[in-house]
C-alpha cells in the first residue's frame, strides 16, 4: 500500500506492507488524514518515532474481530492502551504506561491507505459530518481536554496564545463557555476565523492585555510560553498545550511566589468533539489550508511546514 | 533597640532605630520569633533583601492607630498589601503587586524588639495557645495553603517529600483530611514526629513508592524536586512549597505528555492555623530545636543552618 514513512527522512512508500488486524483491532481504510504540528516535530526528532506518520484521520472499517464495526465510517483515538494495568483500570487509558500511539510511538499511523486501530478506540462519525470535518475530531478533542481538566468559569478572563491549528480550536471551544475570551496571534487571516465567530482577537505585537485568570499556551515555542507565563495573574492557571522537540523550562520559584497553577494538557475526549462537529458549533472548514493526494505527501508536509500554514489534508 | 540585621552579613544591632507606627499600623513588641529557611536563603541572596530579618513572630501590640488592638497578643500575616488595587479588591492581597513583606521585602522583620505590622494583618492569639506554639502560625498557615488551593480527596494517595519544618507541618495538615498519606525524608528523628501521630513515614533512600495522586515537594532543593516530579502519576498534582535562591526548572513537555498539574503554593490563611493550634491538632512543640536570646541571634542562625535543624526560636 502507499504510505508516508519517516525514517531518516520522509518518503512516499508505494509498497509498504498492508497491515493485518490483530485481535481487538480494526483495519481502517483511510479516507482522509491531517498533518499535525506533532508530525512536523517528529521530523525534527520528537519522540524518536520512525514509521508511518499520521494520527488525525477518518476512514471506513474494512475488517476486524467485531463485525458490527465493518463498513462504518470512523475516527479513532490515538492512544492504544493495554486495558489491564492500574492506570487503565483507574480510567486513564491515554496514560497507560504500556501504550502505543498511532503514528507517534510504537505503531504505524494513518498517512497511508490503511491503518490499524484498536476497536476500543473507534468512534462512529455522525452521517451529517463530512470527512473534511471529521478529520478534525482528534485535534478538537485535544482542545476539549482543556474543559475536561479545568473548570473555566463564565466570569473568568481567558487568553489563548497562538493562532495555529490547535490555538484556533482551543479558542473556539473556550468561546463556547461564555468566558471573557481574547485570542492572541500573529496572523490576521487566521485570527479572522475567530473574529467571524465573534471571538475578540488581537495581535501579539500590540500592547499586551492585563494578566488573566486563565492563559492557554498554544504557541508551540519557548518565546510564546514566556509571554503566556507573564500573562497569568497571581493564583491564575496556565494551560500547556504545546509539545515540541527541544525542551522548554519554567522558573519554579516564580510559580511558587505567584502561586500559579500549570496544567499540562494533551489528548482529549472524542464524543464531545463529534457532538460539536455534528451541531456545527466549531468552524473547522475555514481551517483547511489545502488537500493533497498521498502521492504528493512529501509536498504536503513541506506546505504544512510553511509558517502560518493551516491544516493540510492528505487523501490516500 | 536590638535587631538582627542582614546587609552584607548578619549582625546583631544594639542601636537599631525603634520604628514608629504609621496610620493603620501597629507597633508590636516581639515576644518570640522563629527562623525560617527563607531567612537562611536571604543570607544567600534570595529576594535581594537587606534589613531586619524575621517573619514568624508572636508579640503584644504596644501602640497603633486602633486602640482596640493595644495590649493584645498577636501574630501577623507577612504580606502588607495596598488594599486598593484590583488584585487586593479581588481578594488576593498576598499577591498585591505593591506589597511589602515583613522581613523579606521592603520592610523590616520581627527578629528585633519591635516590628511594625499593618492592622489588617493582625490576628489575636487564643489565650490557650502558648507563645512557643503561636510562633508557628505563619508556617502552619503556609502548610494550610495547600488545602486552600487543592481539593485533596480522602481517597487519594498523597506523598510529602522533605522532613524539614515545612514538610512536617504539611504532612500533619494533610494527615487531618483522611487521605492515604506517606511522608518521605532523610531524618529518622524528624520523621518520628509524624510517626508518633500515626502518619506513615519512610526514608527517601528506601525503594520509592508507586507514583501518587498528589505529591507535595517540601525538599527545598532541585534533586528533591526531581524525585517529587517522578513520583506524580499521570494527571496527578504536584504542589511546590519550596522557594530558594538559585532557580530550578522543570521539563514542560513532560508535564504535557503526563498531563501533570503543577501548583505553586506560598503563604496561607492564619485563622485556620490558629484554630488547629488551639485545638491541639498539630504538634509544633516537638518541632522546636532550641531557643536563643536575641543577643545570641547570630549563633541562632548558625544553628538553624545546620543540616537537619528544626525550628530555632529567638527571644528578643
Amino acid at each position: 500500500m502507499k504510505a508516508l514513512e519517516f525514517t531518516d527522512a520522509l518518503r512516499l512508500r508505494q509498497d509498504y506492507p498492508q497491515p493485518t488486524p490483530r485481535p481487538r483491532e480494526a483495519l481502517v481504510k483511510v479516507r482522509l488524514a491531517g498533518i499535525c504540528n506533532t508530525d512536523l516535530e517528529i521530523l525534527h526528532g520528537y519522540m524518536g518515532f520512525q514509521g508511518v506518520l499520521g494520527h488525525e484521520f477518518v476512514g471506513v472499517v474494512e475488517a476486524g474481530s467485531d463485525p458490527a464495526w465493518v463498513g462504518r465510517r470512523v475516527v479513532g483515538e490515538i492512544n492504544c492502551a493495554c486495558g489491564e494495568c492500574p492506570t487503565c483500570r483507574a480510567g486513564r487509558p491515554s496514560h497507560c504506561p504500556e501504550r502505543t500511539t498511532i503514528g507517534i510511538g510504537g505503531r504505524d499511523g494513518a498517512l497511508a491507505e490503511y491503518v490499524l486501530v484498536p476497536l476500543a478506540n473507534l468512534h462512529a462519525v455522525p452521517p451529517s459530518v463530512p470527512d473534511r470535518q471529521a478529520v478534525f475530531a482528534e485535534p478538537l478533542a485535544a482542545a476539549l481536554e482543556i474543559l475536561e481538566q479545568l473548570h473555566i468559569r463564565p466570569t473568568e478572563r481567558v487568553l489563548v496564545l497562538g493562532d495555529g491549528k490547535l490555538g484556533l480550536l482551543a479558542a473556539q471551544v473556550l468561546g463556547l463557555v461564555g468566558c471573557d475570551l481574547l485570542a492572541l496571534g500573529r496572523h490576521p487571516e487566521k485570527l479572522s476565523i475567530l473574529a467571524r465567530r465573534g471571538i475578540p482577537v488581537q495581535s501579539v505585537d500590540a500592547p499586551l492585555p492585563e494578566p488573566a485568570d486563565v492563559v492557554v499556551d498554544c504557541t508551540g515555542n519557548a518565546a510564546g510560553f514566556a509571554t503566556a507565563r507573564r500573562l497569568v495573574r497571581p493564583r491564575g492557571r496556565l494551560v500547556l498545550k504545546s509539545t515540541f522537540h527541544g525542551d522548554n523550562t519554567v522558573s519554579l520559584t516564580s510559580l511558587v511566589v505567584d502561586e500559579v497553577t500549570l496544567v499540562g494538557s494533551r489528548c482529549g475526549p472524542f464524543p464531545p468533539a463529534l457532538r460539536l462537529l455534528e451541531r456545527g458549533m466549531v468552524d473547522v472548514e475555514s481551517m483547511i489550508e489545502c488537500e493533497y493526494p498521498i502521492e504528493e505527501g512529501v509536498t504536503a508536509f513541506a506546505r504544512a511546514a510553511q509558517p502560518g500554514a493551516l491544516k493540510v489534508l492528505v487523501r490516500p
